[in-house]
Order: structure tokens, then sequence, then C-alpha cells
């Protein structure tokens, strides 16, 4: 244990590099800029390419920087600020502009889900595609897993899949008296799919928030939102849409 | 876009490769077991060395490899669920045995800490410094952020500084009436200092938890916790510590 602890302390050299380039993003570039290349970069901080690659993941892991195929690597604007779990008692998309209703399908869920809505492992449940845009940006991707038990009220007039299938059951889902929700908030990475939602490769870091949507009885239905890691700053508190100071967060340590 | 759109659907040779391996750790390995070294797994796998990496990186992120040296890769445990930004209208440290204080400080806090506390830039603050532990395990470690003008009671009877110091300040906060608080969850990486409290490598990924808490009047602190991301999993809700069911969130995309 106590190797470990003097090799924690021991700081890499990419990590000092790290420290030096992000105080350069602070006094001699502005948000946008595009940064040098690599080789001119590696050569200006006497570092090999793949220590300044390196600081430069870091940089951009840590929202400071933004890299694009074909444009460069650029200073990243703050983190967008995205409430989540702040509404008491709202069931998803209970007038909600912020969430877009995408799909819906039918289908049996994950074990885990199934496990968490009590539903049978092999029991189909309405699977609702949605996507959440903030600044003209795709900030997350949402899958809401309903059991068939929480949207009695659909009927065979209703679509069963699409965007109107999706609209649909929330509108039914939205009759259930809410009794409480539960969330989780988790580092993942982008899966493929989420990954063309969020415009991303797959891989990409994301938060994952899970809520559980609950009446006095059972479990109502279960959201997975995943949110790009690298542009959003997740909210939540008393007033509920109350924002932080941008880069308030950012500066603090 | 559209080029952009088309490469983001391409899989990564190493996102594949993380996929297979994400199977083979649910049918072959068990929490704790330590893996085949890496010659041994790019040649069961026919992958190169640095392609093989990527993939176990990859998997250590999601928290589902850690990774030591000395020891080397082991299947991780479920995350631990911890309880944040739960309790409404309550100080920090009142009657929270999950927070030790380690010790206090007086310094001119970052430019956005003055900002977002309304103090001046070069007005010290005082600065309590708090660790969690979770299952034996540190879990995230907080800097809080207490103008004088919080705290007029602090007599000079007090500890300036260390623990007792700490626990000073932490009481006397707690004579103020709590109105609001706000938090915020975003990804960052862990300082050096951070790092060792955390028994991590600087630049580990972390979820950073800024909470700011406020009177009628004013913000009265401002607290920056950080936590580990490879094992925790952060919760809030209604019903306080309410937590996740173990894998929920893992297994649910």
């Amino acid at each position: 244990m106590g190797t470990t602890q003097l090799e924690a302390v021991q700081e890499p050299k990419y990590w000092h590099l790290r420290t030096v380039l992000s105080e350069a993003l602070d006094s001699e570039f502005s948000v946008g800029e595009i940064l040098p290349n690599e080789r001119d970069l590696a050569a200006r901080f006497g570092v090999a390419r793949a220590t300044l690659r390196q600081a430069l993941e870091q940089l951009e892991l840590e929202g400071r920087l933004q890299r694009r195929r074909g444009v460069g690597t650029t200073v990243a604007p703050p983190r967008v600020g995205v409430a989540v779990g702040t509404r008491r008692h709202a069931w998803p998309g209970a007038a909600d502009a912020a969430w877009q209703p995408v799909d819906s399908t039918r289908a049996t869920p994950p074990p885990a889900v199934a496990e968490a809505l009590g539903t049978g492992r092999d029991e189909p449940v309405h699977t609702v595609r949605r996507s959440r845009v903030s600044q003209d940006q795709p900030v997350a991707a949402e899958l809401l897993y309903v059991p068939a038990s929480s949207v009695p009220g659909l009927t065979t007039s209703d679509a069963p899949s699409g965007e109107a299938g999706a609209r649909a059951v929330l509108r039914e889902l939205r009759r259930l008296t809410l009794a409480r929700q539960e969330s989780a908030v988790e580092l993942g990475s982008a899966r493929t799919e989420e990954a063309r939602e969020l415009d991303r490769l797959p891989g990409a870091p994301v938060l994952v928030v899970t809520t559980r949507y609950a009446t006095e009885s059972a479990t109502a239905a279960l959201s997975v939102a995943t949110y790009r890691a690298d542009t959003c700053r997740l909210t939540f508190g008393d007033a509920g849409d109350v924002e932080f100071h941008e880069g308030a967060a950012a500066g603090a340590r």
C-alpha cells in the first residue's frame, strides 16, 4: 500500500503538460480558436507526440478542447448546463419541450431492466426513444422502458410504433399517479447507436442518468438517458431549472 | 456533416473488441478474478496489443475492470451507490457520518469560487477539506469554501486550522438557515492532490459535484466534491438514501 501511495503522488509527464497547456488555453486562446497542429505543439513544449496526444485527450475529457476530424483541435465553449431530476413527481414528457419523442417499439428489454421493472424475462415492454437538444446541439439520448401494465389504456387505434406510437405511450403513462422517482448518475461510454444520435464516436465518454419512476404500488417506468460528457453539466436542485454560473465548476478546483 | 455522420456509425476495431470482451467477462469471469496478461489476451482475440489496451481502458472507464500496478487487471465489483444532494435544506456536515472533516485553512479561493460566493478577489475564505469513505474505500474528496461572513461566531478560541478548525467552521455554518441548494455534476479528471486522497493516479476520471448552499440573502458556502468515476454511482431522488438495485444501470443499455 505504501508503494501505491508513493506512486500516486508522482505526476506523469503528460499530466504536467496538461497543466501547462491548460494555462496556455486561458491566457493565449479564445473559445472556438483552432490550436496549432500536433507536430508544432509537441515541438513548442519539447515533448513526444504520444505525450502531447495524452495531454490533449485529457483536456478533451475535461471539456476544455474539442477534436473533430477535418477541423482540428479547437478551444471548447463552457459546458451547457442541463437540468435533470429536478421536477419532482413529474412524469417523463409531461409538458417537457426539452425532450422530443423519436420512436417506440415493443420488445424484450435487457435482463437488468426487466428486473428493475418487475416484469418477466421474456415479457415485451414499450421502449420509447427520445432525444434532447440544447442550443441546437444533441445533448442526450434516452430509452424509456414502459411495461404494458403501466399503459392499460393503449388501444388498437393507437399507432403501434414510430413517433406517434411514442406520443401515445407517453400520453397514457401520464394518467398514472407518480409517487416517487429516484435517479443515479454514472460514467459510461457511448454505444454505437447512442454515439450516432449524439454526433460522437462510439466509446465517447457519456454521463448515464438512470431514473426509476414509481407509483405507490409498482415501478411504472425506467429511463436510461445518455448525456454527452464533453459538453454537458447536469444540474439538479431545489429551483429546478436554476443554472450554475458558467464556468463556476470548471474553475473551482 | 454528412461525412461526419457516416464516420460516426463505423465501429472502431477496439470498440468491437470491447463488446466481445464485455460478453466474455459476463460469461467466463467472476468479480475479483485476474484476467490473463495482455499478450495472451491479444493472441486469444487475434488483435494488436494497442487495440487490446484501448479496449481494456474502455472497460475500465465503464467500471467493468480495475487495473492496478503489480496486481494486473481484475474484474471490478458493481459500482457503489453514493447518495448526493438528497437531503433537502441540510447543511454540509449536519449529522452526516459519511463525510469526515480533514482540515481547514484560510486562503484566497480560485477566482471562479470568489465570483460564486460574491466575495472579493483577494478576500480569504475558510476552506474545509472533507473526505468520504464507503465500504472502506475512499470515494470522494471535497473542498468546502465558506466566507468569513457566513461564520461570524468563530472566535479566537476556536482552532484556526486542522481538523478541529474544520469542525468549528462546520458548527458555526449550521447556525445559518439554509434556503436553497443547487448542484451540478460533470466529468473531470483527478488533480494531483485529489488523486492521492482517492488512491488513484492524477488524471483519473472523476465526477465533480458542485453544490451552492444559499440563505435567503446570499450564497453561504460552495462545495466542490470529487467522486471516483470508476467505482461510484451517484444517486439522488425523493427517498434520499434509496439506492438503485445493483447493476441496474450498468446492464440497462
